[in-house]
């Protein structure tokens, strides 16, 4: 998605792929095949490109550092992917800047956990999560008692992995926050969304959903400090639990996100084209919502529809529903793309997004908000 | 541009392009190479599509009618298209229809013209145009008395070229009107736009521009009876002239058209969306305006600019433009692209659009209304 926007602003774009098949290289019309942990293949890339960024944070920021060195411009830069590659790191230093997150603490990967003391500090069930490595749910786990704790420590210490124990926060709403922000500082905010998980995956978000005003601000001021605070270049989703009384930080992502997808049709400019425009310091575009209320749902592959041609028909009588695929097989599961729907009314945009999403065989799970 | 939207509803598309530098060929993942006349170029594509459509009218139409004839399936099919490529064709049938036209001729080839009293019936100047071949101003002629007029009719005779003589309309406002249609009859139309040519060459195009309520609704009318009349399916632009007191029909374009360009911003679905729907026989996208008004301003290549790279910043100021370029090198009077901008303040919207094509090094001709 990043190199249509590339393709239609002019901006000639080479991505480094692992395999001929990935999606991008598909569409790219410059790959060079490689590994981004690698860096002689990021430094075959660097040849070619003024600037390198990233869609994933599968990075190894010690290559990256390597590479920064040696005058390769990279954006966001290793210090700033730190934070969203490094749970620890992230929850520390935005403490350190007094900025809302859960009750956590650090178990070092060497230091033996005193969980009794931490379930009572932090409250059972704790909140166990690898430090790095995990996202879509995968590296969380939920300890209900002591023994439980310590088995999941234990685990991620053998594997040289430090641990971080958090309260469980009561959820009432999640959300997210996603800004661009260029080398100059210059930072542009879009809605913020609520957002519907269901294990781990992201199924839904809508704008803005059934957030309160004052909790949409504080958000969105939130990622606009986190950005400058982080020096972030690009686009970053903040990821965010509402719970009564208060707003605590989540997770980051320095990329353009799943939770922006719907700027694509529901804002004047998509998080795909800032963050293009961020990484190159181009004056960033409106970030404005192209209608009141936008709807973006994720399709999912089931054992109901084996072949997403066929169920196009039903999918277009939705007249307003926006596709997005992503030329992927169906397979029961696997993410195929998104619908999104602007209109004036969120039930309707809402229901309008998951008939196209369930015409395509997405599986509505019993979690979700009935429609 | 189809490409990219058949790309995004999961539709495989396989391109039929004269050399691996056209625009599309860089773009398509699967190309097959060879000439829109040629049969065997046509019968190599058949076999790997279902439908067959079109992006310009340079085919030969006896060539389509005997793959038609095989069984291939073409939309829109040659008995439409005649419509498109033919201009006495498109007068004769249209005005047999009762349709709005100016007062015209034909002289066919083997007829000698009376040419004094073409120009006593039609007045001078008298406009002559060669019935196919022309597009963008080319293939008209403005005879401003006998002599030119006999020399003109005589040239395209002697080319072959039958001759189509008219009346020169006395334009107040040149407008389009464009339609999707599908098999079944479904139609959907777009609001109606002004748009201003120079040298017979598209500028700018303006939603709704000065057209006043009454123009609009009667040239949306039209489009949508014309493509009844004519079995059009895809995509169908109508070109009029808006004179004191009455609207005649200029052109038909059977493909997505440069008048069309806005809707990709500017409407819920774009021309190329639903031509590929039409084509397809899918459900058609809603057709509602984004914003109350529309701009699209096409860039041209100048002197000024011969790097549009690095021009690109000054056009990204303009925070609400969206730039849609087409990967040309620049060159003198090349078309390298289109500059989309919505609002809700007509004037404020052009200006905006202009700005952005301004900085891409886009001349102003003297004849373009004032900023």
């Amino acid at each position: 998605m990043l190199l249509e926007d590339a393709s239609r602003l002019g901006i000639e774009a080479t991505i480094l792929a692992e395999h001929p098949e990935d999606g991008a290289a598909k569409e790219a019309s410059r790959v060079l095949f490689g590994e981004a942990q690698d860096a002689a293949a990021l430094r075959r890339l660097a040849g070619q490109v003024d600037v390198i960024t990233f869609d994933h944070e599968l990075v190894d920021l010690d290559v990256l550092a390597q590479l920064q060195d040696e005058g390769v411009v990279l954006r966001p830069s290793p210090q700033a992917l730190l934070y969203a590659v490094d749970k620890i790191e992230m929850r520390t230093r935005l403490d350190a800047a007094g900025l809302p997150m859960p009750a956590f603490a650090v178990v070092g990967v060497g230091t033996q956990p005193d969980v009794e003391r931490l379930g009572h500090e932090l409250g059972w069930p704790l909140i166990i999560k690898s430090s790095r490595g995990g996202y879509d749910g995968r590296g969380v786990f939920v300890a209900p008692d002591s023994a439980a704790a310590a088995s999941v420590i234990d685990e991620l210490h053998r594997a040289g992995i430090s641990a971080l124990v958090e309260e469980r926060v009561s959820i009432d709403k999640e959300l997210a926050a996603l800004v661009a922000r260029r080398p100059s500082g210059e930072t542009a905010a879009w809605s913020v969304v609520e957002t519907a998980q269901v294990d781990g995956v992201c199924r839904e978000v809508l704008v803005p959903g059934g957030l309160a005003a004052s909790v949409v601000a504080e958000a969105a001021a939130l990622a606009v400090e986190i950005a400058g605070l982080l020096d972030v270049v690009g686009v970053m989703a903040v990821e965010l639990f509402s719970s009564p009384g208060r707003l605590v930080i989540n997770e980051l992502a320095m990329r353009p996100h799943n939770s922006g997808h719907w700027t694509q049709d529901g804002a004047a400019t998509s998080q795909f084209e800032n963050h293009l425009r961020s990484v190159l310091d181009l004056p960033l575009g409106s970030t404005e919502l192209t209608a009141p209320k936008v709807a973006c749902v994720n399709v999912f592959g089931s054992e109901a529809v084996d072949d997403l041609e066929s169920a196009l028909f039903d999918a277009l009588v939705i007249p307003d529903a926006k596709l997005h695929l992503y030329g992927k097989t169906p397979r029961p599961g696997r993410k195929l793309g998104h619908v999104n729907v602007t209109g004036t009314d969120g039930p309707t945009v809402r229901r309008h997004a998951w008939m196209a999403a369930l015409a395509l065989g997405t599986p509505m799970p019993p979690e979700m908000e009935e429609l």
